[in-house]
């Protein structure tokens, strides 16, 4: 099968993987209609963080060709959403909805297990972590707002979670990526009566509008906490969704925070070690977050997908296909995109 | 009057200080009936954290004896109970809960401000801070009780607040100190099912099961790690109330949490950054806490100690009185006793 490979930083390209086949009766075969690149490859594609050569991407949709024996609700023809990590569904963190942290659990597109950006992918435990959509017709608008569920929209409602984001809260979101304008979508999804997005690129700023953000501030930094500040009347907000992962957007985010407030974060760090005791606890300042359990937060998200209260697949903005993968990640790179979806087959052939 | 003065490191004695005077008309003069040592205190008697020469001691319980003009709620007679730290009452902190950061607010027995340990109080914000203690006879084990809720008890409430701590949760308590016992309290109160309490002073693990631990780990560090890790299946609890405030304590909460799980932590930090990537983020674990809100959280834990549901005046082993303050100093120094309490007057005269 045609499959995007990783070779090494800045070297990602079309090229050929073996067809995938059943290996464990509760796995099934995928076939994708479409994946996406994450920011997360894109630190991979710099050279920021390592990864191993070979198969990539951990975010599709796609039709279910084939099952194994042990497979019971998923069936061949379904269209399905991947959670980026899947998990056994069985384990206690599992069921506590913390489904990263499974013991059994992996990632797809690593290097050795089939990624979302390639034609065909097994996916283990189906019948656990494959969330089926409704029959019907879809658009495209449509079939990328279900895609978005596979990772960024999951990731930024995990901020927005992780923060207890509730009914008349005020929030700001640090970042104006993917995840960032996901945590726009999160924050009005729970009900946030004020929305304080940080952005200085118009283009996000405009869709940032669109998601549900009240008020945008282009500054950064310092000044970007005076900014906010001066919104709130000196007090800070509620919640600060930290979507960007540098110590810089950390601390912007929890100084424009409140007393008793919280930090959600889900940017990946690039930091190690925070200032805890100075910007949290004297501040009677929380934070939480990490990796999304997508697979616990799709059904809830679907829901509001197919009901048209939300529609994260505006994210994509750069709709190309597995030929032009490499434009993909270089308009990503350069900021000509804020997120690349990659169609790789029509949903009826 | 006679008051406890702090001269400088392990030098706390009895003193004279000028009768406090109503100064401002929201004001009130508190005759001190009961006062205590607090953790932090015992900071400045170590020469660990600086203390200006004079009053000192921010816990009390007293008779009201004069009262502002502008005074209408708090009457001439009554038996009150001071949190800690004085608020406003009407900045956006205080109504959102967190007396703590009010801008106008103060802490008792600062060097300067009238102190817990001695005979009279200058209360400012009388009618937002002193809360009432219904008329009638009181035990000395209830005031003691009382006196309690003036900070060691709300601080531990606000451990498992700020973790969470609901119905059915498995929650361990790091430090078996006076604000780790109350930890212990709090996390029954709201409904723990099980209560890990690490401790290794047999008075103290006693101590720490009449209030509710069920299990009690005397190991250290990772072995703490290993135990806690053993008697919850290798899953980790749902929270781990952090009393300690050095380093290694905090370690030892944040590695007993299961993924999701919170750190409340109210150990005043000795430290300065935490490990948040490793020990936070990649574990989906959260961390909130800070100075407990005191005000906030009386009239909840009043109402329990009147019903008999919470005893918190049992952490005080050592009752004395002003005259032998030093030695209620060095008995705590010396971990000779959990926490002392000085009888400064009684109710009636």
């Amino acid at each position: 099968m045609r499959a995007t490979l990783f070779k090494g930083p800045r070297r990602v390209e079309l090229g050929e993987r073996p067809d995938p086949v059943i290996k464990e009766p509760t796995d099934a075969i995928v076939r994708v209609v479409m994946g996406c690149v994450c920011g997360s490859d894109l630190w991979y594609y710099r050279g920021i963080n390592p990864h191993k050569e070979g198969s990539i991407g951990h975010e599709f949709i796609g039709i279910v060709e084939k099952i194994g024996d042990d497979v019971k609700d998923t069936k061949v023809g379904d269209l399905v959403i991947a959670p980026f990590d899947y998990s056994d569904g069985t384990c206690a963190n599992c069921k506590a909805g913390y489904t990263f942290e499974c013991p059994h659990g992996g990632a797809f597109g690593n290097g050795d297990t089939d990624g979302g950006q390639g034609e065909y992918v097994r996916a283990p435990y189906a019948d656990v972590n494959l969330v089926k959509v409704p029959k019907g017709e879809y658009t495209e608008d449509q079939l990328a707002s279900f895609l978005a569920l596979s990772d960024v929209m999951c990731t930024g409602f995990h901020a927005a979670s992780s923060a207890g984001v509730k009914k008349g809260d005020v929030v700001a979101v640090v970042g104006d990526g993917a995840v960032g304008l996901s945590g726009i979508i999160a924050a009005k999804l729970k009900g946030a009566s004020r929305i304080i997005a940080l952005s200085r690129n118009p283009a996000r700023q405009k869709l940032a509008k669109e998601f549900g953000a009240t008020d945008i501030v282009p500054e950064r930094g310092e000044e970007a906490v005076a900014a906010v500040m001066k919104l709130t009347d000196g007090v800070g907000v509620n919640a600060a969704l930290e979507c960007v992962g540098t110590k810089e957007a950390l601390e912007t985010a929890a100084n424009v925070t409140r007393a008793g407030g919280m930090v959600g974060a889900v940017g990946v760090p690039t930091y190690g070690t925070i200032e805890y005791a100075k910007m949290f606890f004297w501040r009677n300042i929380g934070i939480k977050g990490g990796v999304a359990p997508a697979r616990t937060y799709i059904p809830e998200l679907l829901k509001a997908v197919l009901n048209g209260r939300i529609n994260p697949g505006r994210v994509f903005d750069l709709r190309t296909d597995l030929d032009n993968v490499a434009e993909a990640y270089a308009a990503m790179d350069e900021r000509r995109a804020i997120k690349s979806l990659l169609k790789v087959s029509e949903i009826n052939r």
